[in-house]
């Protein structure tokens, strides 16, 4: 209980805010900000540069049988040359049924107290090592991997423990029940117990490694359950940094630390399947593709799943009072880590007549043009391109650019084409400046699905409210995170908000300024409503939690040395 | 909002209740305490003539092409000759959608206010004769039918108001949110909206149609979606005397009535599957059979799916202080209802040396001939019998009683043969006394599924600690939801309280007296764990309604306009 003690007044404020959902968060939301900066960030590079100096990052868990890793920097293109521990599968299952027994017996609040342990742990000790393990794996920018893979999934982890202990709460953890059966009265005493549901394996993504699976983590162990990480192999060192850290802090505090572990594959190889369908699965939590996303919700079971994948995220542009800041906005986010975000912006619809401003109507072309503008001025200068686009992730994304190009040239216009720019600090960097297509409702096989990357379409539609219809018409068939609109008219603000959350897509209307459109924030924002195919989980939310344990009761009758009063 | 304010006082008790789990009920729990019981009881028994006399039970719901009906009563093995109507499935959904559209807009207290009223309605119009419909479809005695097809039901189903109400009441509706982005202000207003998955179907069983049915609908509805019910073909009567109740209730208050239809099939034409996987099917609650419960988990996808199946009950015997108590009450639970309840015992291991008591060990033998004796004992007295055990709901249980029988008396001992009861008010009633089988933990096969009706064994077990591993295995493999053990040693009930809890089974300890063994308390016991395979859902907790609706949000920059403060 002392470590919960630790952690109640800011625990507290969190349970707050997730109730309020007002702004808040307990760590400094800038790299500059954070206390003695520059040795930390020091102090973090060469952590992370040790990683690759030692070449093999040890972790002592279980069935050990060799030593694998194939991470690529984006920013050097050059192999990492960390090797992790391949365990035996059915060795960290047999492990983390093992470490259940005391941790499931140990008293939720108990649970929470050491998962707040871990989270100053990796603020204090690992942040800035994680920051770098981030940029060269997933190939996020330095302050991205700061927030978005840093001090926000901190926040995200602990609006799961809130929930997580919201849902446990509820149950109280005994009862005395008193009626009568005809002539005689029956007393009992009943006890319940939350009961986790077992071990559980949490896949995380090449692009955001942490961000979802923090909070899944937490969510997990909070309720009882033992945890095998399966990272993607291109992005393993931020969360093998993360296993490590959590095995850390539970052995200190007298847990077993095979209630985390990390399971290894290659791409070649790759053993998510097994991992699902072993029979020892009780859970899964998966951030990745939509294709392998479905599979995980048809076949998990009797697992439970919870998927966080992808979708067509849709921007209506039907009026502004000021358009070039809804375009500025717009090539904003749009440009943001490369679009290699499931929040970020794909199919831009607008009328074809144009967009009504003050200033009159703006053709429909020109409205293309104009954002076309607004993304070439954020990306021509490599020292703000760096900082915005940052790098691609994947070789893979370079080709389907190529790919969209030539079919953007055939069936609509080329607004964009990409090209690689050079990266100030890192000359080696895999980088490219975004695809822009202009395209007419006709060419819905080009921009009907993901394309994962800096890929956009400008879409020209009979009218708004035919914008509208196949905007909100993607998300539900292919699913979608976030949805933005810009509209002057009240009316239609409030048809696209019911069309939106019919859809199932979190939406965000005229924004302007300083903020990134589809900035999520912990405690606040909803991420993923589980309405269409872009996930089933919300993060973060009580259906999040609340299936992760049971309550298992058991009823007796009152006796006199039970102590129980009547 | 007015209905909410009516029913806002037992709301609140049952709020308190549910936190507190101790006993309460608004509803009087025998069917001699009802208010005026001599008229209410002649109103609902001519109620139900008349539905006999009418033969057609007219629902006013979209698409009907036919009229259907095959129940025969149990009690007289007579047609009860009442057709419904048969609706074209596509028409149900498109007005389940239609429906669901003002109604998902509806604040959710409104809701929840028109379905107390839909409690209230079924309690003062429709009690008595929802009892002898379920009588005469299910075969449950009259007092069962009152209580546990009646007033137990509706105390579950305000339960499940609870609990959806504690998890929309957990997303606030509305949020002011502040914050800088380097040296700008962002302010935005935030609408966080709770949406409706979508149209639910709710499978109700044939021996025990209202009793998880209601709180399911209750809690789709409650979360704002439409609903289909689908009867198990032999026991329909209950449920469409249910589901106009809810359409006249959602009907006097100003909603579309579709919200909660009629779906009909026949055994030999059955519409399960085509429910489960029609493309608008969004969640599925289901109560059956293990095997269709199992393809309901594994085929919903993309509906949720909520089950209760069925699963191996077991009883453990280590000790006792009362053996003769103890027999008397083991004997009650296994009669009661013929064992045609889920939370029925069925496998009682009792160690081969035998069972410690105050007068010394009773051996094994002995035990097993007591227990079979103490069930001969309530059964012999037809007027008692009638009022125990009633009638066997289907004839496939005859036929699985003789079959078990032969495999019986060739494998193990036979303690106890099957032979009908002359029920004395019903002389033409399907009725059978239960059959005991003694056997050894070799007779697995025998015993080690659920074998539904009054079908027992006694197990002789090496020991009691081998009784405690076979017993929570059975629950662990097949499913369980009840176990019951009898042992005066402090030492063995703590481990057993930690194995079943592993099990997933709900564990009575040393219960003697008035009470049956497997009644569940409403606002205090929770029904299936979820941990076995005897279903995923929990009657009622956060994760029975949590995942039934979705947030979705939008967010738009404070203007003055807005109202909105800073």
């Amino acid at each position: 209980m002392k470590l919960f003690e630790k952690y109640r007044p800011v625990f507290e404020k969190a349970q707050q805010t997730c109730a309020t959902r007002e702004c808040w968060s307990p760590y400094p939301d800038m790299p500059d900000k954070y206390p003695d900066a520059a040795h930390a960030k020091a102090a973090g590079l060469l952590a992370f540069e040790k990683h690759l100096q030692q070449g093999r990052f040890d972790l002592d868990q279980p069935g050990i049988h060799g030593w694998i890793g194939e991470e690529i920097s984006p920013y050097t293109q050059a192999p990492l040359g960390v090797v992790y521990p391949q365990s035996d599968i059915d060795r960290l299952f047999d492990a983390a049924e093992h470490a259940m027994g005391s941790w499931a017996q140990t008293p939720f609040t108990e649970r929470i107290g050491v998962l707040m342990e871990v989270l100053e742990v990796i603020y204090r000790d690992h942040l800035f090592e994680v920051l770098h393990a981030v940029m060269h794996t997933a190939g996020q920018s330095y302050n991205m991997a700061y927030a978005g893979s840093g001090v926000n999934a901190l926040d995200r982890s602990m609006e799961a423990l809130v929930y997580a202990e919201q849902a446990m709460r509820s149950v109280t953890p005994r009862a005395v029940w008193k009626r009568r059966f005809g002539s005689s009265d029956i007393q009992l005493q009943k006890t319940y117990r939350l009961v986790p549901r077992g071990p559980a394996v949490c896949f995380s993504c090449a692009s955001f490694p942490t961000w979802n699976a923090w909070p899944s983590m937490m969510a997990s162990l909070a309720t009882g359950n033992p945890l095998i990480v399966k990272p993607h192999p291109a992005t393993v060192l931020p969360m093998a940094i993360t296993v490590k850290a959590f095995r850390q802090v539970l052995q200190s505090q007298g847990f077993d630390p095979n209630l985390v572990t990390l399971a290894m594959d290659t791409t070649s190889d790759p053993i998510g399947k097994l991992l699902i369908k072993h029979p020892k699965t009780a859970i899964v939590d998966f951030t990745g593709s939509v294709r392998f996303g479905q599979w995980v919700e048809q076949n998990a079971h009797p697992a439970l799943a919870f998927t966080e994948t992808a979708g067509c995220n849709t921007v209506v542009l039907e009026s502004s009072d000021d358009l070039d800041a809804a375009l500025r906005n717009l090539a904003t986010t749009m440009c943001l880590f490369s679009a290699q975000m499931c929040t970020s912006p794909q199919n831009i619809y607008v009328p074809k007549a144009g967009v009504q401003t003050p200033q009159g109507l703006v053709p429909f072309a020109e409205v293309a043009q104009r954002l076309a503008n607004s993304v070439q001025a954020l990306t021509s200068d490599p020292k703000k391109a760096a900082m915005i686009l940052a790098t691609i992730q994947s070789p893979q994304t370079l080709a389907l650019l190529k790919a969209m190009q030539t079919q953007g040239q055939q069936h609509g216009k080329v607004l964009l084409s990409p090209q690689p720019y050079a990266h100030p600090e890192f000359p080696g960097a895999r980088t490219s400046t975004p695809l822009m297509l202009q395209v007419s409702t006709r060419e819905r096989d080009l921009y009907a699905e993901e394309r994962f990357g800096p890929i956009s379409f400008v879409i020209s539609c009979e009218d708004a409210q035919d914008a509208l219809k196949q905007a909100t018409q993607d998300a539900r068939s292919q699913g979608g995170l976030t949805a933005f609109l810009y509209s002057t008219r009240e009316d239609f603000i409030a048809q696209a908000e019911a069309a939106y959350a019919r859809a199932g897509a979190q939406l965000t209307i005229n924004l302007v300024g300083a903020m990134p459109l589809n900035f999520a924030a912990a405690y606040s924002d909803y991420h993923v409503t589980g309405l269409n195919p872009a996930g089933n989980a919300t993060l973060t939310n009580l259906a999040f939690v609340a299936g992760r344990f049971g309550i298992v009761q058991s009823r007796r009758p009152v006796t006199l040395e039970s102590g129980a009063t009547a």
